[in-house]
């Protein structure tokens, strides 16, 4: 995107070093780096194996400093063993000689084939050059780096009008294809966080995000969501416990309406306003929520547009659940189900489908939900809408299903994709 | 199947009463009867919409006999509300007045589409036709009446040289496909079999079967698993529960024998004479557990074989496990994962996806699997096989997984299929 810009203080860039010896054009190392110190919180894979510079990346920000990211893609560093570990740790000792910054403020990923050796000369030969390649930085060139299976690039920047910016960078489309895919998501900021605001908020902000999503139910091995705050712009945010529990309060309706008004292109001045009111905030902490939270939302919703194969989206709300694991589990049940999926595929108003999902998970032992898709009550069936008015709900772009369990209150929301023929050719086709 | 037969005492047939409106030339009403008193147990579908006729089922096998199986095919008679209840109700009335039995001595079954009227006038009719019908018998048109998707019929009759036999009868195509499918399975045999006996047998034999396969993760609302046994025979059978602790605590070498004692075409004589070994049980037992063992697997794996759109199955292997939940959680893993199942369809030797998907779910901090694909060990790589023989063991009509967890001592075995472009097609092309 040409109004793609990094928030103060932050610079980037990529290169080609040759991690995979074919696709020759396309960098595959890049470079972020914040020229002062900067608070950092990330989340990583709950995978049981993860990668090496996810091991060692949950060792490093337990500092609560990153002041540099590498990554490579082409490779995931994945179960290769004391070598494996060896050169992410190495790599992150090169860059933080280079740079002249501590070990333990240097983040590294990778992602990329399971189980092939890396290219360690070449990784390390990256990691001295960093100083001397950021002296020409290009955002453009760390976006191209970080991509695999991509078809597009997912970033997004906003400047608020109370001095500082946030900008997020991603690349993902599936939960993996550990040929060569994984979710990478970083987030930037030149405000100024506590490291405390930051761990409170990482969490809230990936369970309505990244965490809300499917492509197809498997989970990588590299997933990395990171945050960093460099406080160039000299702006305060503040992120209170009250402030998440209060998100965590709000009902359908407001959670809905909150949606829609993160739901813009620019500024979510709406969502701010929204914000601050509910939450009795200060102005610049407002911004900073609904301007993190319209990013993370963003990318999310991004890297499901270009999941593996798929053509369309779909947004599952579960509302009047008896308790929030209710909602989770049955919307991740609707949104894995290949039976929901083809159905989105085919445009099927196939409410059938969706009452299988839930009941295969549902614990009350006398269900009596409610099944919508866009503004038409599907089941029980109330013949409101035509079936050709159900089907043209089925053939939109962001197709809305929505359940009411009438259990109780709590309510969830999540983002998924259609399971298309070109899923299965592109996981099949590949052979090691 | 030509050799198909019934035990003694056991009639079936199969008509066309017009359930649905197409496929005007298939049967689409099957019933199965015991001329005399039959003890019987059923195990129903864990979804929370469970069909009209499962709810029906529930409640009549609790009287530990039954006599007569309905089934149609086109309707599934799901989320019908009071009517569909009722009909459920309604007919195996009318089919214990017809046949001078009680009412909870029939077990009705539907498989078809959800959420559609049944034509209730057309099946009430058919029950009071049933002691007509029964005059001409033909197992094979009952065959035909159940089936939905199924591309070919599923059923084996085992005769023991001790004097009974054991029939299983079963269709399925999908843990369930809302339009048309669902898994019904029948078993009948002329032993005679306590109730308290049968009501231990049958969960084992399930939990070793039919809730061991998956084709697309989803759970049918109308699943059904029947077994009948009328004494016709005259010859006794016992299933104590220390038989079934016994076979609990088999070793993964005695259930890898036994597995393989198990898949022959002629009577499972030498499995018989394993477990009347193990067990110290008495003749026929051994012959009964080793006949409907086979018998139940066998049709398992047809339904696996069945699979929408599948080409190949594969069977998952954990070993080594610290608990059989955690194996089961981790063999469930592998079967259901999208990327699993496609490098099974494209014969892709692709360790990563497998250690992802153990990963995924695996509780031990310090995770030190082995993974295997036939003879061949493919993570740690221990290159003593070429990509061309993982390859090779990738091609098989049945591919062997085995993942040893080295946590502990239990193990579990599953059967999937592998999901191509059919799956997608006959899920995603039809139209409610």
């Amino acid at each position: 995107m040409s109004d793609l810009f990094l928030p103060d203080g932050f610079a980037a860039t990529g290169w080609r070093i040759g991690v995979k010896e074919t696709n020759l054009s396309k960098e595959d190392f890049g470079v972020l780096f914040s020229e002062r110190p900067a608070t950092a919180h990330a989340i990583f894979t709950r995978n049981r194996f993860p990668g090496h510079p996810v091991t060692i990346g949950r060792r490093h920000i337990q500092s609560g400093r990153t002041r540099c990211i590498i990554v490579n893609s082409g490779n995931a560093n994945v179960a290769n063993g004391p070598d494996g570990l060896a050169l992410a740790e190495a790599s992150c000792r090169a860059v933080a000689q280079a740079l002249h910054i501590a070990a333990d403020e240097v983040l590294p990923s990778s992602t990329g084939v399971i189980g092939r050796p890396m290219p360690a000369e070449k990784v390390l030969a990256a990691c001295a050059e960093i100083p001397e390649r950021l002296r020409n930085p290009d955002v453009q060139l760390f976006v191209r780096a970080i991509m695999t299976t991509d078809r597009f690039a997912k970033n997004r920047a906003l400047r608020s009008s109370r001095g500082f910016s946030v900008t997020g960078l991603a690349k993902g489309a599936g939960m993996i294809e550990p040929n060569m895919a994984t979710m990478l998501s970083y987030m930037l900021t030149d405000a100024r966080i506590g490291i405390a605001d930051l761990r409170r908020w990482l969490p809230f902000l990936a369970s309505r995000s990244f965490n809300r999503i499917s492509v197809d139910s498997d989970t990588s091995t590299s997933d990395t969501f990171a945050f960093l705050a460099n406080g160039a712009s000299g702006v305060d945010v503040e992120i209170r416990e009250q402030d998440i529990v209060a998100l965590q309060r709000l009902t359908i309706e407001e959670g809905m309406e909150l949606l829609d008004l993160l739901s813009v292109r620019d500024f979510p001045v709406s969502a701010s306003h929204m914000l601050r009111q509910r939450l009795e905030c200060d102005d610049v902490s407002g911004d900073f929520m609904a301007a993190s939270m319209q990013i993370a939302l963003f990318l999310a919703r991004e890297i499901v547009r270009d999941g593996e194969g798929a053509t369309r989206r779909f947004r599952v709300i579960i509302q009047g659940a008896a308790t929030s694991d209710q909602a989770a589990r049955i919307g991740r049940s609707i949104l894995n189900s290949p039976l929901v999926k083809t159905a989105v595929t085919g445009a099927d108003p196939n409410w059938g489908r969706l009452i299988m999902a839930v009941g295969k998970v549902f614990d009350e032992s006398h269900p009596d939900p409610q099944i919508w898709v866009g503004p038409y009550r599907m089941y029980p069936p109330e013949n409101s809408a035509s079936l050709a008015e159900l089907e043209a709900e089925m053939r939109k772009p962001d197709v809305d299903l929505r359940v009411d369990l009438r259990a109780g209150k709590a309510w969830e929301v999540f983002y998924g994709c259609d399971l298309t023929c070109d899923y299965v050719k592109l996981n099949s086709e590949y052979t090691t």
